[in-house]
């Protein structure tokens, strides 16, 4: 029995379904999640909060945030510093800020890949943060962010239950590493896909200016806008790339058995084995 | 000073954002958001664990979940039926059943739109999942009910705010109640997102089946996967329904002031009023 | 010969195309076929005036029209109902209902996937019906109705050729019947298929109510407006569905022979046979 | 009480709506419509079977064929020469042959847009045959050669109504001239409409020599296909023009009024008037 | 070392890479190429500078121009008839006119399928010209135009190579005969692949009267404004076609080796050979 | 009147109309324009032939080519240091390198959006080479690249005329520079297009390791693959902008006068003034 526990702090377009995908018919036998999150901010009040979830005593942690190297999980961290805790993030991904992760004993994923959304009152309203959500989903759920993110959380998983001492992933999720993982069979497909997750690495250094150094209401909106309209351009390509699969019967699929273990099938009608 | 608590058993399509819909850029005073969720299950070891979120002392509490009639959200109930909780799920749809849920107590937004995934081992893997939620999510966003759940909770927080005594909305969120909320300024948009949640609403009657009584392989997946191409039709109308708006400039938008206020807009370059 | 004589009263979608499915190319010997119509209306005088092809002297005769159960058809089935006669509509889909119509001696095919038009003067001219009714051939035609329509006519016609008692056919051509005959090869096509057709069913549902009890104009036509949205966004599937097949060259063919025989092929360049 | 009769020799795209268009709901008063088809032959036997419909005594008759210079429609118009009689054609094109149709008391409506089906037995099977009219009617409705058949027999209609002498029309509908009936709005949707109806107009000028002249298979099938690509091209570019004018919620329609009367409105929730 | 020589008149929409595609990645050993062009203009001033070329005294020169019987390019080959020169243009068609380039000495290749451009100043811009061109080359890059020329100059350089006497070609490029050098594997994508090239074809049809002999403004505009619809559905269809060999990874390559040979591919993975 | 010579030293995407956005239907007076080209290559040997157009005597000059700091523009500058000559290429980027350029009195536009194809023998032959750039010409056509081209040549060669000395342009083409002068009118298409002119920005730096480093079959195949689906994205990104302008009739237009001078006009059937 591997229990695993998920803190969310602020949100990433991972966030949405990171705490689902070990267990996806929710039918997964010896696995218990729990999840605490503090919706949007991830201040310092928000990193104290999240010290709830230690009671759960999980076998291992999960925490979830926009760029870790902020206060606010920095200071999550410090209070999961003694636990098995793997770092999701978009940032930091520079070398020495990664290795500096990893000797203070956290493992990491960090996906460059996760967009950074257009967070200006001047163009985000509820509506087009869940549509942009939606459009990041559909690169990361297609195009092999999904499928890292649960086979490394799954490894850490199967540790656990084999009573193994824990080692942490510590992965730098660039385009290329994730396509890898997306078990496209058509090369073209794949192309597609390896497109899509560059425009979605591409979002941030759009989006960064806008939400960080723009101050005019017109250039501010205008470069939102592109860079969500990039977002939903990637979202159309991982679209076409899984479509390809479909003509083809080719689509990948990897279910968990009752037990946990990873099946996999090809052809629709194919029993997963 | 709000303080909401989210409870989240299982997953919804709506899950994936409704801690968010209030604060989407962070920036906002006066909240204050906690989630606790038990990832894809919702039984009774899932119900007992969410006493947790009773400590947060909310000042009102959200419990999302898949069919809410089920033995763990109503177990779960039983620990929140002495404080204020919106019960957000896609049942009970019948008449009776949700007046028992207010005479409870409860308040409740059923919404028989956020499609029921096709939640078969021979056909559902964690890609394929958070796929499908990417596509629930276009609709629920586009066309409404993203906006409606946002805009009744927040009526609740501004009766915390106002020191009101609170009340809780009673809705049936069926599609001709959500598109009214989508705000689209041309009727054909309108149109189409209407008939896209009419789509999603039926994902549930064609996937129901496959999840619950066929047997066989290659019915199995020939059905769920007709639900999920319905599903991804849906969420391609609902993209074309807000690029009408886009190519009329006409997009509608409510973004949060800083201290909570619901702020519109609807040319591009307009600022926020 | 097999002498075919088609009544048609009001318009289906399948009306369109019916008396040309058994001979497409006009080549097939050994059978004549004649159509009468009263145009789209269906009331008594209409039913009356259908006595005309009685002097045809079929072998059989085939009696379209919406809603079979309606007084117009019911008083034409009267005058027929001492021949050979197959009744092809919408409706009745209740099992007693269908049992009566076998009960009178005749052969039917209730195809729920032939959608209801939104026909409100504020909303239907002739050019926006003309434009569903292509929407609605669109999916009949590629996923398996019209196939279906054509086997079981081209059977009794068999059965007259060998001068066989006539065995006529009793049918509920719901979705999954339908795309069984599609003939397609890749399941995800033909999972696109049948979700077109569940969406061509569910057009009834949605104008049934605007054509008899809404009176508001807007709510009229943003409601038949949503339902013509979703019948194009089936015509849209079922297109996506056949762009696979061709997409691998495995197009299911069945042309008529000259003498009547149904022949096959799949390969674009392969010889029927 | 106008008195309408419809002849139909075999098949063109338009023959599937050509009664219908002038009462769309069925509700409109003094007005009745018998047709009489003999499915897809059009020789000699179907000619002398058209007399039948002479026994309706209708106020004047409209009699559609492909190629009305074929010997099957010549002879049926000469049962029909003395009465007032529209021909309704794909051809003849040449100016002389029309004014000897003209000479010989027959109004026409010759139509070069409405596209030549590639009737070769290596291709066609009554699915595509089917799916090929579905995309001619998309062309035909939106593109405005509905419209102008519908607004043609509605002005002989109405001269029966006022009790004038009959003035038939003639007219060669081109793509020109079809277009201009299209009601478009916006100058774009209408070059859409007009390269559409070119490219109908086209699809003869390929499926000519396939269904007439070429013998090898791989030839005739490549051509067909290459006939019916370039339709269903045509039909995607009519239904982008629809869009267009969707988006503007200026599509322009014309109902009949109980009365028969063209009432005509433009943005959707507008009343007719 | 081959030496060729590239003269270019006017624009038509293969001058855009003619003197590419023999050294696509600019790495091909001997051969050596010069072009010398003359913006739009082709009149007789254009005629008399490109005697300039002369000076390379290539092995051969390839002229190309827009309606190759214009006064222009007609003086222009009085400078070119005592060297190897070959003629590439939409025009003359005719057999004669053909026959008398080939009697001068003149190899030429007509494309009926470079497409007229809607030249009229109250409608093309550079914007809209460059834009028109991008849709050429799309149709003439993918569906055969590209490879026939390519292949037919390569033939001539090698017979320089070897010191052959040149054979120059003579051929009429009509949609077949483009369509057969295309190398599509999938017979429907081939089928699309001609459509688009009989497209193509017919905007010539739609622009020449708009260039030549209309006057009235919304007539011109309508009217080039469809031309250029057509070659947008034109290039629609053509990437449609490559996106279904894409879809089978069976894309047809033929790179040039560094010592000039054809290599050729067909699995993306694959080595050239 | 003005000369223009054009020198082409191997190819850019621009490099397909740079001599014919001046005088878009070829009937402009008072300007006259002659090019000279090197085919793909761009070496030494083919910088010293460029000396040819020399006599050609230009007001001014514009050298084209992929990175202008190369061996060979580099030499070919040498040629053209003591004339007006504008540089247009992809690079240098660097303000150093262009104040250099500055300097040594050259004008430049330095279009960092013309992407670099990916010019690999085991991806690249003729007809992808053309279908590239045709995607290239679709963003930069649409995107504001063409004209920002066009208005800064003609401002050139206003100076001529006005025998002015002249002022060359100092140009960094980035994709905000680019999207400025491209007249959308819409914000949405804008952004569109904005978005688009940052993917083709970017296939420079997926498509340079390909070109430059990466030697195993596998990954230089599917990483190019993979920068022209990028572009191909972006080249529907532009389609679908400019739609967006044609839907609300209002593209932006800038013909050129018989005189020289740019007129303008929006409406389709406006006059250009």
């Amino acid at each position: 029995m591997a229990k695993i526990g998920f803190i969310k702090l602020g949100n990433l377009g991972m966030s949405q379904v990171i705490d689902l995908v070990q267990d996806e018919i929710a039918a997964r036998e010896g696995i218990s999640i729990r999840s605490f999150g503090t919706g949007p901010k991830m201040g310092k009040d928000e990193a104290a909060a999240t010290e709830e979830l230690k009671k759960f005593d999980a076998d291992f942690y999960v925490m979830i945030s926009p760029n870790s190297s902020a206060p606010g999980p920095t200071a999550a961290r410090e209070i999961y510093k003694d636990v098995p805790c793997i770092v999701i993030s978009d940032g930091p991904t520079k070398k020495d800020d990664r290795a500096a992760l990893e000797e203070a004993g956290f493992g990491y994923i960090i996906m460059t890949v996760d967009p950074l959304i257009g967070a200006k009152r001047e163009f985000l309203d509820p509506v087009e943060m869940a549509s942009f959500n939606a459009d990041a989903m559909k690169v990361l759920s297609t195009c092999g962010v999904v499928r890292l993110l649960q086979e490394e959380l799954d490894k850490v998983a199967a540790m656990v239950d084999e009573g193994k001492e824990l080692e942490l992933p510590h992965i730098l999720a660039k385009p290329e590493k994730c396509i890898a993982r997306a078990g496209f069979n058509n090369p073209y497909a794949k192309a597609k896909g390896l497109a899509a997750l560059h425009m979605a690495d591409m979002v941030a250094k759009i989006n960064f200016p806008a939400c960080f150094m723009m101050k005019e209401i017109e250039q501010v909106t205008l470069t939102t806008a592109a860079g969500h309209e990039m977002m939903r351009a990637a979202a159309q390509l991982a679209i076409e790339a899984r479509e390809i699969e479909k003509a083809n019967d080719s689509v990948f699929r990897q279910p968990h058995s009752k037990s946990g273990n990873l099946l996999s099938k090809t052809a629709l009608y194919a029993k997963p084995e």
